[in-house]
C-alpha cells in the first residue's frame, strides 16, 4: 500500500468521531467539534461520543465509539489521561483507523514521566495486531483544507495552500498558520501536530506529504525521531519531488533537554543532525521566521542559477552593511562587468553615488523612481548577475503607488529572479506604530502581487542561499545518476 | 590638552557659520542652517556665508568666512566639491576651529577615486600647521543635544539621552536616531557623521565620547582607522569607563570592497578586526538592530553576575525553541534546584505543563495572569539563576493591561535582572498590520515604563549576553591590576 493510500483517510476522513464532545463551551471536547463543522465538515458524518449526552451542538451523541453507526476513520480523543485506554480498547473494537490523542500528561510529564511511559507502552499493546494507528498522545490532530479538518485555537484562512506542516508542537503550527500568513502569504493545504509520536512519527507524515499531489513544499518541526536511518531516507526520496525545510528544536543542550519535557523525545546530537539534514539534501532552519523566510522563496521565484547578486537602493553606508548581510548569509555581491558600469556612469551622477555594486543611486533615484526601470534592466542583463535585490524605504505617501508600478512592471519583464526589501521610512521625524502598520499594509500589497519582500537584506540572501543550495544538490544527484561511467573513488 | 577641551568647541561651539546658507528651500545650505536654528542655536551666533546674500532666513550673510565678526568654532560646508579648497583657506586664515566638509566626490569616488584622493591630500595641506580641523569630507557633521546642533535628514527627537554615536556613515545616524527610538527609546547626546576622516578620525571622536560626562554609552559604526593601534589604546581605556559598543561595516570581503565606495576606507581583515575589538573589551555587532539591542541593555538593567537565565511562559514547543534561541545566543537555560522545582509544582499543574525551565505553565497561567507573581519571585530567590526571561503573547485587550500591572509590580520588587518578550497574539484569527501596531504600542508603554523587551528570546538573550561579556571583562582587567603578586606568565 502506498503511503497515500495509507494515511489518506487521516487527512481526507469519511466519518470522524470526538470522544468528549459536550456543549459546554469551555471544554477542548466542544472546541474539537466546532473546529472541524468550522471547517465545514459534513454534519451528517460527525459524531459526538460521550456517555452522558443525547447531543451535542444539535447532533446525535453515542456513548461508545463502538454505537456510532459509520465506520470511523478518524477519532479525537478529548479526554482525560485516565480514561485514553478504555477509549483506545473501544476504538480497536470498532476498527477506527486513525485516533488522535489531544491529552497531556505521558512520557512529557516533569513530575512522572515513568508512569507516562508505562501508559504510553500499554496504548502500544493496545493498538498491537490491530489496524488502528496512533497520532500523538499530546498532538493537537490534523488540519486539512479540502478534507475539512481542523482544531481548536489554529487559524483558518478561508485560502488553500501548497505547503503542508508536520510539527511535533501543537504550539508551532498555531504560531505558523497565523505568522506565515501574515509575514508570507503562505497557507497550508495540510497540518498535523503529532505530539509525542508513539506510533505514527514524522517519517509517515514526510512520506505521505512527499506523495500529495496538492502539497508543493514540505514543512517540518522535529524534536526527536525513533528511527534515524528511515527518517534519512525518507527524506532522501521526498527532496526528489519537492522541497523539505526542516526546523530541528532542541539543537543546543539546554533545548535538547527541554525536548524531554515537552514530547519526551529524545533530542540527539545537533552535530549529527546537522549532518543528516544536510546530507539529505533537506534545508535546515532554526525558527519560525526563517521557516517562512525559505518556504515563501521557494514559493515565489525561480532558483537563482548561482549566488552572484546585485543590490540596488540604499546609501553609501546601507550599500557597505546590505552588501555584508547578504555575503554573510551565503550569497555574493562581485563588481559589475566593465559594460554594465559604463552604462550605470550614464544614467547616475557620479556624486555621492556608487555604481560598483551596490548601486547607490543616492536621493538621485528618490527625486526619479523611473531611474529604478533602467537600473533594473541594466543589472539583468549583466552576465555575471544571477540574482537581484532591490533596498528602499516605505515612503508612507503616494510615491509609494509610484514605486509600486514601477516595480510590478520590471518584475513582469526581468528574467531574473529578484527580491525586495523594504524598510521603515527614514525621515527626520519620529517613526510611530501606526506608520509601521502603514509598511505593513504595503508589504502585504507586494506580497498579494507576487512579489518576494523581505524585512532585511540578510533575511532575503539567507532565504534565496537555501534555495541555490537546495537546486544545486539536486542537480548533484542527477548528475551522479545520470553518469555514464563508475565515478572516480580515488 | 584633554580631548574634552580639544572638541568641546565642536560639540558646544560659540559661533556657527553655514557656507552655502541660502533661502532657496531645495538646497543643503539651506536645510543646515534651519537645522541648527531648529535645534535651538542662537541666532546671534548662526552665519550665513554667501557672497549673493545679504540675508539669510532673515539672518545677515558675510561674503566670506573671514567677513563673519565672530571667531567661528564650527564651519559647514554645503558647496560644490570645486570650491572646498578655497573656503577651507578662508577658514584657516579665519583660525576657525572645526569645519565639516558635507561634499562628497572625493577618494570614495568610483569613476575618478584617484583626483578624490589628490583632493583631500591638498584639503590637508591647506590646514597643515593651523588649528583648523576636519570632519568629513563625505560627511554630515554634528548632532548636540546641549550643544544645539543638527544636522539635515536627522530625527531631533524632545528628549536628551545618554548615548553618543559616532559614525562613519551618514545613512546610518540618520536610521539609527529613528530606530533606535522606535525600538528601544534610545536617545542620544551627540551624534557625529565623520565620513572620509581624513584629519579627525573615530579614535578622537571616542577619546572624547569616553571623557564626555553626558555619554554613559558609546556607539560607534567605523569602516576602516587609519592609525589601528592608536584606536585600540583608545577603545582599552574608554571602556575602563563606559560600555563601546561597535559595528564594524565591511567586514565580509563585498562589503570590504564597498567600503572604497563609500567613505574610500581600506576595511582591513574582518579576523583582524574581530581579534581586536575583543582585546580590546569593545563590543561588536552585527547590523544597527543589534546596536540597539546592546545599547538598550547596557542602559536598563544591572549587569546579571552570570549566564544562568530562568525562561517563563510559552508552551512546550515555545519552550524547546526559546531555549535553543537563549543558549545559542551565549546564555545558559540549568535545570532549577530542586526546592525551587518543588514549589514550582505546587503552583503549576502537571498536565501538559513543564518546571524544569523553561517554566511552561500552559493556559493555567493564561487563566491566571497573576500566577506569574509567584512564578518570578520563585525564580528570582533560586540560587542558580541570573537573569530572567518572560515570554508571552500580546493579548490585544484588557487582559495586557492587568498583565502590565502585574509585570510593574514584579520588576520593582525583582533582585535579578529582567527581560520581557512580547510576541504578536497568538489566536485562532488572522493577524493584521492593526493589530500589529497595537502590539507595537504596547512594547512602547513598557519601554516608557523601564523595561528591557525585546520581540525574540534570542534577540533579549543575545544583549544580555554581550553585557554579561563586558563587565566580566571588566572584573579580569581589574584583577590583574590588583594582583599583588605578579601573574605566571606561563
Amino acid at each position: 500500500m502506498s503511503k497515500l493510500d495509507e494515511l489518506n483517510p487521516l487527512f481526507y476522513p469519511r466519518a470522524v468521531a470526538v470522544v468528549g464532545a459536550t456543549d459546554n463551551p469551555s471544554k477542548h471536547g466542544n472546541w474539537y467539534l466546532r473546529s472541524i463543522l468550522g471547517r465545514g465538515f459534513p454534519r451528517e458524518h460527525a459524531y459526538p461520543v460521550n456517555p452522558n449526552e443525547d447531543k451535542v451542538l444539535g447532533i446525535k451523541s453515542y456513548p461508545r465509539v463502538q454505537d456510532v453507526p459509520e465506520q470511523l476513520d478518524y477519532v479525537i480523543f478529548a479526554v482525560p489521561r485516565r480514561l485514553a485506554k478504555d477509549i483506545l480498547r473501544d476504538c480497536v473494537e470498532a476498527k477506527v483507523k486513525f485516533v488522535v490523542i489531544f491529552t497531556s500528561g505521558f512520557s512529557e510529564s516533569d513530575l512522572a514521566p515513568e508512569e507516562g511511559r508505562k501508559l504510553e507502552r500499554e496504548l502500544l499493546e493496545i493498538i498491537s495486531g490491530s489496524g488502528t494507528r496512533i497520532v500523538g498522545p499530546n498532538g493537537m490532530g490534523v488540519y486539512s483544507f479540502d478534507g475539512h479538518l481542523s482544531y481548536p485555537y489554529l487559524y483558518n484562512p478561508p485560502e488553500d495552500g501548497p505547503v503542508s506542516f508536520a510539527s511535533q508542537s501543537g504550539g508551532h503550527t498555531v504560531g505558523l498558520a497565523i505568522m506565515a500568513d501574515f509575514w508570507s502569504n503562505i497557507r497550508f493545504n495540510k497540518i498535523v501536530s503529532f505530539g509525542n509520536a508513539i506510533d505514527l512519527e514524522v517519517t509517515d507524515y514526510l512520506e505521505y506529504f512527499a506523495e500529495d499531489p496538492k502539497t508543493k513544499v514540505i514543512n517540518i518541526y522535529v524534536e526527536g525521531v525513533r528511527d534515524g536511518p528511515r527518517f534519512f531516507r525518507a527524506l532522501r526520496e521526498a527532496i526528489r519531488v519537492k522541497p523539505v525545510v526542516v526546523w530541528k528544536g532542541g539543537w543546543t543542550s539546554g533545548g535538547s533537554r527541554a525536548t524531554l519535557s515537552h514530547t519526551g523525545s529524545l533530542a540527539g546530537s545537533n552535530r549529527i543532525w546537522r549532518v543528516v539534514l544536510k546530507q539529505a539534501g533537506a534545508v535546515q532552519v532554526f525558527g519560525m521566521e526563517e521557516l517562512c523566510d525559505v518556504t515563501m522563496a521557494f514559493l515565489r521565484i525561480n532558483p537563482p542559477r548561482g549566488l552572484n547578486t546585485a543590490i540596488l537602493g540604499g546609501g553609501g553606508g546601507q550599500s557597505v552593511v546590505s552588501t555584508d548581510e547578504c555575503e554573510s548569509a551565503g550569497l555574493k555581491v562581485p563588481p559589475f562587468s566593465p559594460e554594465t558600469r559604463e552604462k550605470l556612469s550614464k544614467i547616475i551622477p557620479d556624486i555621492g553615488t556608487g555604481i560598483a555594486n551596490p548601486i547607490d543611486a543616492s536621493y538621485f533615484v528618490y527625486n526619479d523612481l523611473s531611474m529604478y526601470s533602467s537600473l533594473l534592466d541594466l543589472v539583468d542583463k549583466d552576465p555575471k548577475i544571477d540574482f537581484i535585490i532591490l533596498q528602499h524605504e516605505a515612503m508612507l505617501g503616494e510615491r509609494d503607488e509610484e514605486l509600486f508600478r514601477i516595480l510590478k512592471d520590471a518584475k513582469e519583464r526581468l528574467e531574473k529572479p529578484f527580491a525586495l526589501v523594504l524598510y521603515p521610512s527614514g525621515g527626520p521625524f519620529k517613526y510611530t506604530p501606526e506608520m509601521e502598520a502603514e509598511r505593513l499594509k504595503l508589504v502585504k500589497k507586494y506580497l498579494d502581487n507576487g512579489f518576494l519582500i523581505y524585512p532585511s537584506v540578510y533575511r532575503a540572501s539567507n532565504a534565496v542561499c537555501k534555495v541555490v543550495w537546495y537546486y544545486n544538490f539536486l542537480q548533484r544527484c542527477e548528475k551522479i545518476e545520470n553518469a555514464e561511467v563508475p565515478l572516480k573513488t580515488a
